[in-house]
């Protein structure tokens, strides 16, 4: 050896930590035993155990389930992956001759697929709940609070004055749509590599169907070489939670960003903040800070896997052992950010007094446009009048609801008396009456269609 | 002003060059000029506009159209962007008076969201024909290649024998879920954002849902604050672009190999060849680093717009029109890329005595422990034999196809002398026959399903 | 063919676009002449080249680099990249027999990578200029605007009052930080590739450290087939420059809300902000936005790059030419980026009333526990008391500074006539007195700092 | 509360778990201890706390670290953070008079701030270390294995002849180009933010250079606003940890490939191999496997940093707490992974024989174009004729060194005798001796190159 280094005698310890992935993997031990259990009844039914071996086999492994849940399963040494943990002690517990006839043509390659694929299914059926929920509370809010109008923004400028429920929901119907996607990826996932071997399949006549059946499977993958080799399933996911991550990070830079104290349209409540160890006034949004945080962190999760995935050749690489920790992780982050999010909407107080503080009539301007557009006059010209408006209003230093009657009719005489309805928010609200505008009409139907697709 | 510096008088002609989108943007015009047609025909129907207006709008939409056509327009100055370049080129047509009115209760903000789901779900209905088109070639190959064995590889290790068409399948079974994911995602585009005016909504009872029948949307986004601030569409569509050119990144992979001198299973047609400035001898395959090296700047592409989105504030910010440029690189990267592999795929020569020279008798060896297997042994102990079979050739420097039946027999007492059928490979390739296997006829299974989800 | 499809002839022009670099690698004309000339001359020094040979070779270049430079260099069809370009043309004015020694012993690998290196060092040393300029203008601000109090925040709330030079030199210090990085990135960015062939070196002994010196590069790449295959120095400029806008992107963050109209600390200069279609009133930061933004385009272009480089193979592939688009791009934003900032801040209004009225008699919390320190209560103890302070002065609904000194000592007897010292903003903050601190003296030091950097 | 979810009381479990980080910024409380004993000592010297107190401070924090070395300090409940544990157990063990006046001044934001660039400089040091031990073991084999031909690849062609040593040695040049740029990043690192409060600064007067020698410090961050905000250090160190381990991924790419059995070129130590549990006959690299994969994960954390980091406003933020742990990760994967490299090269099997075999006769094509340079002929021509040279091996089916002298004097007159000269391997390498080549003289003088990098 070149190096008289760290390691004798064949043996790196690094490189015995650096391959193993128990720590981790023991995650699936559930999926990996009910894998195990209808591979052996499928191996029964063609013959390759028989009727006795099959439960005996079924019998070791609810020991072993029961050792995993007890938390009184034993590690040993060579037990590198779950796998290999779960066969040793069905070993251990029904004999070496029968346990040995369980991985009789099967891979590890298909198992670590179908251990993933089993719990991720899982995972993302309980993530669709939780959204669900979020979307609900939204909803609720939405309803409750529908009377609130606040400026809306755009380019963080007042803009136009809008509901406050138009706000909440302009992020719930985001969250439907990502919803949607989910639903489409999870069928993605559930999809069986089981019965497909190393690479080329299976040489037993296994059922696949039938066993795709016994796990809950949606369908089968159709081909072996691709069935041990994708992880698409695991990009994918990613894929959708860091796409989900981001729009709660700007869910989340909205209300930081209205919970400080120059906006204070909102107060976050003690459970969802924290204070300074230096500055006794301080209330922070820690953990809207954190949702937003974490978003990168979920990106990097699902960049990180792109860039292991990318030009790998065919089949199964060990480099594919890298989509397990980080997907673990992943799934996780996304899981409670929802439940957090949901938390902090849900007992979210809501001022709306500074709100209305905030609206300020610039954000009419468009009004008087508008009211010259239903006299005939062009868009383009109206909107010149306006501007006109604002500008008279700055030169002589008022708000613009300050101008008189006369000054506005000295800037263009089609302004008639009744263009200080054009003042009045809540009618300018309410004129947005379009599908998908902010009138209590259209909030109330964007309700109607978010209820649909739950 | 502080900084004496590069401009004067309020203008930096450099701010101007930063912030104009028309050098990319008109990509959009025959996108933009239908979604201005389709709103002013709502607008005339709601009675903001006559019958004269609309018309001559219409027909100065027309003309402008042709002159885009005839590449004719004339940019001028101020055009920043496709949006102010066709209404001020309409106010010159048909006069401000009626042009001014064009705009009444629209917002740049809808009008490129707009403009930009019209052109991708137009874009994205093309590779969805480019892609079905590599499917296509795919099965065609899988059907006239079928009788060539290949070496079937994990770890770059030679592991089984294979058909080389499940090798082929392997990828198209992985290009046609994305294919699914494609149809998905251009339903999720396809949906209308016009109507929705700046953030709050339209005030002139416009109806979105005939814009959105006129102009081919699928349905209609329901909030006017999401529907201006989402760039989903684009993130989406780029995820699924980044995750495509992932598994044609192994697929290239593949086929780089596979053309390398020492392995020789394939050989690119000239077309997607080069040579070399400095070697004569050489033959390069560009076209597939080509395809690997752009998957690269796909996910590029994709992650530098998840960063743009992440923590933005509600509704439009100008950093939403950093998803533009992006966007149409991305779109032709990917579809030039899919058409490019189909070109390879097509016209590449299969070299079947080379894959047949690469198999080697090692391959071979689960057969005998499958072997051992349907005589009862349990599958650990005949991977055991099995393996005490490799060593026992290794040990005689020997193929283990040259080991003789005493040799085996001393090996283990059950081997009989049916047991060299298991050195062959095309039986090897057969018995693989559960769903999803190798054999011809799991081979041609995949290939009917393929079939069917085109 | 199998697919008789969109080509015949063996020619697929798709096939010829996707592979051509010269619609981008054109921008390396005077660097490829530099490059061929300083070859040329190398070679004739060892005697493959006579002087005739050599002036021959220069005069053709220098005709070249005339017709580059007046746009009257005409493209031909076989041109695909820079070399083939000019080497072609060469030949054509001086003669193939001439023109046909250029190559000698050299290959496109190292030609490509000794423009690329040149051509970014130049640009570089440019960007060096402009950041320094930011960190000028920077400087010039802080010490001009060094009166101005403004409140200092954490999790985007009140924290301690600061001063508005000390938030101006925090980003400053940041920039300075890059410049430092920047200028050792240059460094290996500026060493010679030329000289290494193809992969294996050069067999005409051509002296490779006479060709650095008159290219000016600061040493050789030591290892040809490293040399060839190296495109980190592209990566570490984007590590570097998606760093650099990250910085940009928090600059930018803070003065977009600082242009809010809840805050108003900060007015944009008309040069850096634009209008809405829709309402007359919207002045919208579209400058800064368009920073932040495109600090994910940075970022993306980096992460592709990292992505098409990661598993490639040994020496040259064809990926490698994905370094080349998003690297130009890469620079022409960073570089237009840092000139859009420095006009931003240069042109920038300050508000300083708008910024005092922010400040928050809360702020000074902190205040009254170091009064408590000051006198020997433990800072724990202190911080417990100013946050009864706090809370009473919630209680009673006033802001904490209209409590009375009896109030005062009714929370803890230690109080003294003089805490009421501790609600005077610049006394609170001229104790920030410690090196980095935010008094006058503190802040002038960093100012002191930071020119000793540039 | 509108959601009557899963808690009550205003306390949210998850929230709890979500927002503390004592589970994985314990490993900093050696740092954590030594900073506070700093800090007393400074505050001592200016008289903010007595000798006596300091003593006890320092009394109390040595026992602390005992308890964490021995693994016997107890994690309370409201423990959220590595600074908040320790203080609470410093007043536990030395009295709450004298432990609540250690925090006199400073914030958590110094604090962690402080405990990241200590600990980090630390493992870099470290790294460092493991780094140069990597160069030293190629540099070792280069000299040992100087010997050995191999084909040198581009686009995974043969191209021409090279050393092994060359090949090892284009690696270890790119390895400490990292070096290089790891050692000016430690630098960036190792600067001090202690003194510098929570935003503002240090009101007493503390004295920072002190500290910051004490903890040694390389100097001090200038700016306190800039000092708690920035994470630029993690976020370079992941940079430069991704681009090394790009490097380790084309390395470990080029080793895969030479070890399938197509090329046979080095052979694993079992130490880094590992076998199949279906297929006796495989070894698999999976070392190198997971090298090239984990270069992806330490891309993705280097990504999500950055995202997190991404537009976030002035100062703390706790967005900034996701960037610990995956920093965390990040340099244990850069760790192990350069010690796996290590030791794989240390060990690995060279097979000269096998490299030779592989050498194929038309990678000599350039030398007989080099041939004819060196009569004069222009190289273009020659290029052209030995092109033609290898045509007609083609042509005759047989490899080019079995074509007669008279064929080749037939394809060009120039060729004499000596042409067959260019059919020696040894001499084709040989000849690249200008600097960076592959001749032996070449190859030893990159050797001495490098020694005197590290």
């Amino acid at each position: 050896m070149l190096w008289g280094g760290r390691f004798t005698q064949g043996l790196d310890p690094l490189m015995v930590q650096y391959n193993e992935s128990l720590p981790y993997d023991r995650i699936f031990w559930s999926q990996d035993i009910a894998g195990s259990i209808a591979f052996a009844r499928a191996n029964a039914k063609s013959g390759i155990l028989t009727a006795h071996e099959f439960s005996e086999i079924e019998r070791g492994f609810r020991q072993i389930a029961e050792e995993w849940r007890t938390n009184t399963f034993v590690v040993k040494p060579n037990d590198e992956d779950i796998h290999t943990a779960n066969e040793r002690r069905l070993g251990e517990i029904i004999g070496k001759e029968i346990g040995g006839k369980l991985h009789t043509g099967r891979s590890r390659n298909e198992q670590i697929a179908t251990d993933m694929r089993l719990w991720l299914r899982d995972e993302l059926r309980k993530i669709d709940g939780f959204l669900s929920d979020l979307i609900k509370v939204s909803i609720a809010r939405a309803e409750r609070d529908i009377d609130y109008l606040m400026p809306g923004y755009t380019h963080l400028q007042k803009a136009q004055p809008v509901r406050w429920s138009h706000w909440v929901l302009s992020h719930a119907t985001a969250f439907a749509s990502e919803l949607q996607r989910l639903r489409e990826t999870i069928k993605r996932v559930n999809r069986s590599p089981l019965g497909t071997g190393a690479l080329a399949g299976n040489p037993f006549h296994i059922d696949r169907e039938q066993m795709a059946r016994e796990l809950g499977f949606d369908g089968l993958l159709y081909n072996s070489m691709n069935a041990v080799a994708d992880r698409d399933f695991a990009m994918e996911t990613m894929q959708w939670g860091s796409s989900f991550m981001l729009k709660i990070s700007r869910w989340a830079e909205d209300l930081i960003i209205y919970s400080s104290l120059e906006f204070g349209f909102v107060r976050l409540s003690d459970a969802y903040s924290t204070g300074s160890s230096l500055m006794p006034q301080k209330k922070n949004a820690d953990s809207l800070e954190l949702l937003r945080g974490k978003s990168g962190r979920a990106f990097g999760q699902m960049a990180g896997l792109m860039c292991t995935i990318k030009g790998l050749p065919t089949t199964y690489n060990k480099d594919l052992q890298e989509s397990v920790e980080p997907l673990l992780d992943h799934i996780k982050t996304v899981s409670d950010s929802i439940q957090i999010a949901t938390g902090v909407l849900s007992t979210l107080t809501v001022i709306p007094e500074k709100m209305v503080a905030a609206l300020a009539p610039e954000m009419l301007a468009t009004e008087f446009a508008d009211y010259l557009v239903r006299k005939g006059v062009p868009f383009r010209e109206g909107h010149h009048i306006s501007g006109r408006v604002v500008a008279l209003a700055e030169q002589h230093n008022v708000p613009m609801d300050k101008l008189s009657l006369e000054q506005l009719k000295g800037v263009d005489a089609r302004f008639d008396d009744d263009v200080l309805e054009c003042l009045d928010y809540e009618r300018a609200v309410e004129l947005k009456d379009a599908i998908g505008g902010c009138s209590k009409r259209a909030v109330l139907e964007q309700v109607a269609v978010l209820k649909s697709l739950l």
